[in-house]
């Protein structure tokens, strides 16, 4: 495993891997279960792998916890260091945004942007699309591996990749969770035990509302109500939003439509945790 | 010479040529000597190349001129053809913006797109960004030809491929003129005789200011008003800009700076054209 902080070197080394397939895991490090996941598929599915690490700062509002981010490079490099994989591209902020590009080139996707975290995080889309446009034309990979935990992030990924044709996959992979439910998360180590306790109820309210899905329910306020209650239990305050929506569009969910996805956003102490579950078109009943 | 309609089919022989280089021409067709220098330039330079002919709706606006642009894929297939090129890519609409696409992606550039064209044309840099980006991913070339013609689009090419890290070279070729030093362009053909014969005060009034600056002018307003002496000479009517840029950022020029470019935009009978000159900065004095 080799850490590179370059994109000179990390455009060498990609050139010198020629035609293989390359499977890329886009990390903001502070790796868990989660992203360790992400690149044992990679690695199960391509001649070579390549993480990065780069916690983005065009995808951070003003107001928002970029400087607190959870860092920890060391930690980062033991927990990958078995698996087998080939690069760990570390760049700093001044490789990807040197003074040149800071009044640069932005990619703005439509559509899945619109609503949800693209509504409460204005920018925060194409802060995301920017950077993984530039990680992608410097690793160059054959398949990007993304975590659904970040739902509306693989759907604006999957159209940004679509639409500027991109020649390559989109692998959206299985959120983890801890025992309790709670989906693994780098920002959950901001919760306290208190916090942690109250969280539960985020993966509980999705749980209570896939239950009934399964058992035949499609009314998009009904499920959305379930989890509202499963979150009044936790006495949660701050509740950005419950929605049944579309997983490519993030449009609201319409009875009938071939699949759904129910995704929460709230705030836990100081910490604000996202969710989500996709909903099986098939039903059970 | 292989004419190639699908991104399928240009992704697979894209794909067959492997890591030989490969010199791409992006152009709008109707094509003419300026067109070829630049393919017969990117032949002798790779071992593949590829000219695309596509008309891109999203650089035009509402009241340009998309539906009279002038197009004749025969005549253009007829030049190609002895330039030893590998393959000409000529998709239609459908497949560059299919429906999914259409409230897609874009691609904004800052900086040099604010001012001159991209004042006169709202949006034009953000379709041509957006085209160039999903060409550049189609045909992933590594050298890509543009003609300094269009000056501006150069900047703006070049500093999308810069800030967004594409794996590529940007070439800029010459303008080629007319025995009377019009900058030839596929929008000549609509000037009828009297057009034709207005239109070469404005290339001459560069090659007159060109001549200022060798003879050590360097005040931006002088040169300026050179250009414009020559086209109130022609009865120029509409005169949309005449400036001196910095070539990179399109700023104004500032005396002292090592390069300028000076550009003109203007209107001879329904014709829009445009033309500019690289102001060496090495003075004869």
């Amino acid at each position: 495993m080799r850490v590179v902080n370059t994109i000179a070197d990390m455009t060498r080394l990609r050139a010198a891997f020629g035609a293989e397939t390359l499977g890329f895991v886009p990390t903001m490090g502070y790796l868990h279960a989660g992203h360790l996941s992400l690149v044992r598929q990679s690695v199960a599915e391509n001649k070579c792998s390549v993480v990065s690490i780069f916690v983005n700062p065009m995808q951070f509002g003003p107001s928002e916890d970029l400087e607190r981010y959870p860092r920890d490079l060391e930690r980062d490099f033991s927990l990958l260091k078995p698996l087998g994989l080939d690069i760990v591209f570390v760049p700093d902020v001044g490789e990807i945004y040197p003074p040149a590009a800071q009044h640069g080139t932005t990619v703005t996707v439509y559509g899945p942007t619109e609503r949800l975290e693209g509504a409460m995080r204005p920018g925060h889309f194409t802060g995301v699309a920017t950077v993984v446009a530039k990680l992608f034309n410097i690793v160059r990979p054959t398949r990007a591996y993304f975590g659904q935990k970040d739902a509306q992030q693989v759907a604006v990924i999957s159209k940004m990749v679509s639409d500027l044709n991109f020649p390559l996959d989109v692998i959206a992979c299985p959120t983890l969770r801890e025992s309790d439910g709670l989906a693994m998360s780098s920002r959950n180590v901001f919760l306290t035990p208190g916090d942690r306790a109250t969280a539960k109820f985020i993966s509980g309210g999705l749980f209570a509302a896939e239950a009934l899905w399964q058992a035949g329910e499609r009314d998009a306020a009904v499920l959305e109500s379930v989890v509202r209650e499963s979150l009044r239990r936790g006495n949660f305050v701050n509740i950005d939003y419950v929605a049944v929506v579309d997983p490519l569009t993030f449009d609201p969910y319409t009875p009938g439509s071939t699949a759904a996805l129910i995704a929460v956003a709230a705030r836990v102490g100081t910490t604000r945790l996202i969710d989500n579950i996709l909903l099986s078109c098939v039903s059970r009943l």
